[in-house]
């Protein structure tokens, strides 16, 4: 069911005309003690608050009326038991099997998938722990001392947030590198980094036919032979069973399966994430990661509508959406070592919600996925934040952390330590942002009414990364579900795919390639070409 | 003048419906061999392509009238001749001095300020050559390994961006670290990674009080300290003459000027970006860099508005946001080294540009400043392109480099090299943008009609990267000219400060600081400040 058809969207629609009220401005509606109360949730170490939202007692009952309507939470049991949610590719979506350690089956297509998921797991502790006790070496015999993932998008940016958010745990027995872009700047400054002998490529894709996983590996096979090093004992995969980097006869040191039923960027809590992070982290922390998560995850499937963290928080972005009419969502953790939250969020909930259809195929009648992009405050605030406090308003969800790591630094600046001066900006920025200012000089006014949310975690600890990744997917997929919209496929990447690869035969074909002929290009297709051959721009 | 009030502001508000209509989808409109020819230019070493952005011949010579009536041109010229530009800060903006190599004098107040200019540059090539020669050394005697810029803002982003731009040149004489951000993970991070006999700190604040700067500024010397070394042989400042960071009596090794006439998103190419980035690249880079922007500064003074590449890039973003009511800009440079170039420009463009009201005071009746945001492709087709593509279109600036670095490594993967690979999303992906496809399966139905610009430079050389940071600062001042903005205040960061230090002066107080007292706080504030003093999130 399309949710503009439903009661309670119709209700909101006229109600968002309300708010819309000067009388009802931020300024206002955070008025009285009981606003936090009222406005916020905690559940599975995460606390929620979001009485900075543009919401009033009556917005938020006819939200929760939506999630009747709409049930997503339903939809969540659903995708949590293996059915098949993902109904364009006939697939399950089961991220949260990943990090389940309950006894409890899951089954897909009358297979309980559990003890594969299990078995990788173990496997994961098992070749992670003897490559770190030293057992396990590069092919001259030396442990090895980095590790350098090759893999794009899924496949690299969830194990890149988790590993920059934990970077305090690391055992500094292996360095990690992301070699995602095909850009050759991105391989040769790795090349420097690295010693080949001590180093170990992690080549993830679950097709293993993804073109700049594919160029890189092929890259970095070449560049360990011509060190006289076998590459079969330098590299190990992370794929689908049965893909090219599942076969016996191009020999690797180990190899990982990943599901058809997990997709990549909901993958990092699989072994897309596992392997690398447990060689940084270890296997331990990893786990504990997990369990983080999966708190996270039953939380979002029992907790009720009132008190469901992500759930709510679904429901806001949908108010934030489609009736007060936001295009984009900022994500502001204020922990230096939540750098690369963005940019995971970024494509979790672009690619999961940038969609043009429903479940049905009927094209949208509204918009579904917003533009998320956020850097860590308090450098956002010297940053972009003039545009959030004078320009255009956009909702923000700001992340804090109560107790922060190396606590052997306690200098004090005006009184207080770094941390402190931390959230004092954690605090005032919200409320800067709702509140505003007026001012007689008007150059300095403050429209305020900019809407807010702040999610607060105790520490950086593996179990609270664990969560807030769960808060993050369960928030995005209960989006979808409120939408009608599958959150697994992603077909928009396929055409821009499908021309690079016309492009790319036809500049094989001009390299000489043999096996390759020029295709038919748009005459601005071989303009660029030309240039490229050329060496240079046009004068 | 209002532009809103200007002829050809009415003309393109009615040519803008024209656009909307399906006989003028980009498909459309990029057909015939002189669509690039029309829609594109050459200058300064950058080629700027406009082919696929929503415009036809029409909307093209309205936007060039707007231009004309506008005046953006006659108002840079005043910027660089040092007139009072930024009005409500009574100051002149005149970052195209610190690149000026020409014999002409700038005369601020009548004073002319090229000597101080050239003076500070010469004190950055003597000091930087002699800390990389050895000559001058940390307070042990031994040579400095290490930098790490204090800075925040427009004190770290800029050298930021250009130290990663150009990474391969480093002389990997001197390591470079930014601490920016007052979170003591940023410190803690940095702490470990260095060696604090060879590390020179280099304090960059033109006031020297911000919050943040000076309490990094003072956890690295008691830090110093503690390790024994006295911080005056071992700390840099860049800093406005007369600041506390100017004072003789709290002895540095040696302090660099920065001008009020230059603002901070302004000033990589001033002591702020010139001291670390000479430290890292060598004076002469740095020079050579200071002539890419120079050169292209003189392109976007002097060339007519329909060769002008700023001057027309600032056309379409007026176009696209007020027109086609565009509210995001992303940025995706196919060029991993350019990887800090979206959150550069985020800086540059919307703290200049978010503003509230026009130079008169007036509120404004439209939105000036857009979100922009950005990652490298071909990362961000894995990440947030499917939203691009089939979800709310935004126009983007595509970036591409003609020939790369490391040509040691050429191995080809299905026939052709890593950069031929790179290149053939380039080609790809603007023109799937603006195509789309049309498929009989719902979900593989691409709507098309997604605007974007193509710039490519030669390579990543210091003059290229200084080109393409003029464009971009051109482009920025100029859409503030049409729009009778002042792009070189920043009041909208104010209130946050002011709001912040009643927070910290109470939390100052709660530590038992004799000097502060709680002031009166929100109960929000209360509410996050006992949490902080509890230690944990309510449960």
């Amino acid at each position: 069911m399309q949710p503009e058809k439903l009661p309670a969207w119709k209700q909101l629609s006229r109600h968002a005309e309300i708010i819309a009220r000067p009388e009802n401005h931020l300024k206002h509606l955070i008025l009285g003690d009981s606003r936090i109360k009222k406005f916020s949730a905690a559940g599975a170490g995460v606390f929620f608050d979001y009485s900075r939202q543009r919401l009033d007692s009556k917005a938020l009952s006819l939200l929760f009326e939506l999630a009747k309507e709409a049930e997503p939470l339903k939809k969540f049991n659903d995708m949590v038991a293996g059915r098949n949610v993902n109904n364009t590719e006939n697939r399950a979506a089961l991220h949260t099997a990943a990090r389940s350690f309950a006894e409890t089956s899951v089954f897909v297509d009358g297979r309980d998938v559990m003890p594969e998921i299990k078995a990788v797991r173990e496997k994961i502790k098992n070749f992670t722990s003897r490559v770190l006790s030293g057992e396990i070496t590069g092919s001259s015999g030396k442990p090895f001392k980095h590790a350098v993932v090759i893999g794009i998008g899924g496949s690299c940016l969830g194990a890149e947030f988790v590993s920059t958010a934990m970077r305090e745990l690391a055992l500094n027995k292996i360095d990690l590198h992301y070699l995602s872009n095909v850009d050759i700047h991105n391989f040769g400054a790795i090349a420097e980094a690295i010693d080949p002998e001590t180093t170990l490529w992690i080549v993830i894709s679950k097709s293993f036919t993804t073109a700049e996983t594919m160029a890189n590996a092929s890259q970095a096979r070449a560049f360990m032979q011509k060190q006289g090093l076998d590459p079969a004992g330098h590299f190990i995969s992370v794929t689908g069973k049965g893909s090219p980097g599942d076969d016996p006869k191009a020999p690797v040191l180990e190899s990982f399966h990943m599901f058809d039923f997990i997709g990549g960027r909901y993958s990092v809590t699989s072994a897309v994430g596992g392997v690398p992070l447990s060689l940084y982290l270890g296997y331990e922390n990893f786990e504990e990661f997990l369990k983080g998560a999966q708190e996270m995850d039953i939380h979002a499937a029992t907790a009720k509508p009132e008190t469901n963290l992500p759930l709510t928080a679904a429901l806001i972005s949908v108010w934030n959406n489609n009736f007060l009419n936001y295009p984009v969502q900022a994500i502001i953790p204020y922990a230096a070592p939540l750098a690369r939250l963005a940019a995971h969020i970024q494509q979790l909930n672009m690619e999961s919600n940038g969609k043009y259809v429903d479940r049905e195929g009927n094209f949208l009648e509204k918009n579904s996925g917003v533009i998320v992009f956020g850097e860590p405050g308090t450098n956002a605030q010297h940053s972009f934040f003039q545009l959030a406090h004078q320009g255009r308003g956009f909702p923000i969800d700001f992340i804090g952390v109560v107790t922060p790591g190396y606590p052997q630094y306690q200098n004090q600046s005006q009184g207080v330590t770094n941390h402190q001066e931390l959230w004092s900006n954690l605090i005032a920025q919200p409320m800067a942002l709702a509140k505003g200012k007026d001012d007689s000089v008007r150059a300095k006014y403050f429209p305020g009414n900019r809407p807010s949310s702040t999610i607060i975690i105790n520490d950086l600890g593996p179990r609270n990364i664990g969560r807030l990744l769960s808060f993050y997917e369960a928030r995005t997929v209960f989006e979808a579900f409120i939408w009608e919209i599958n959150p697994f496929d992603q077909f928009g990447v396929e055409l821009g795919k499908t021309m690079a690869s016309k492009i790319r035969n036809t500049m094989a074909a001009r390299n000489g390639g043999d096996d390759y002929h020029c295709e038919k290009l748009d005459i601005l297709d071989e303009f660029y070409l030309d240039m490229l051959f050329s060496g240079k721009i046009p004068e």
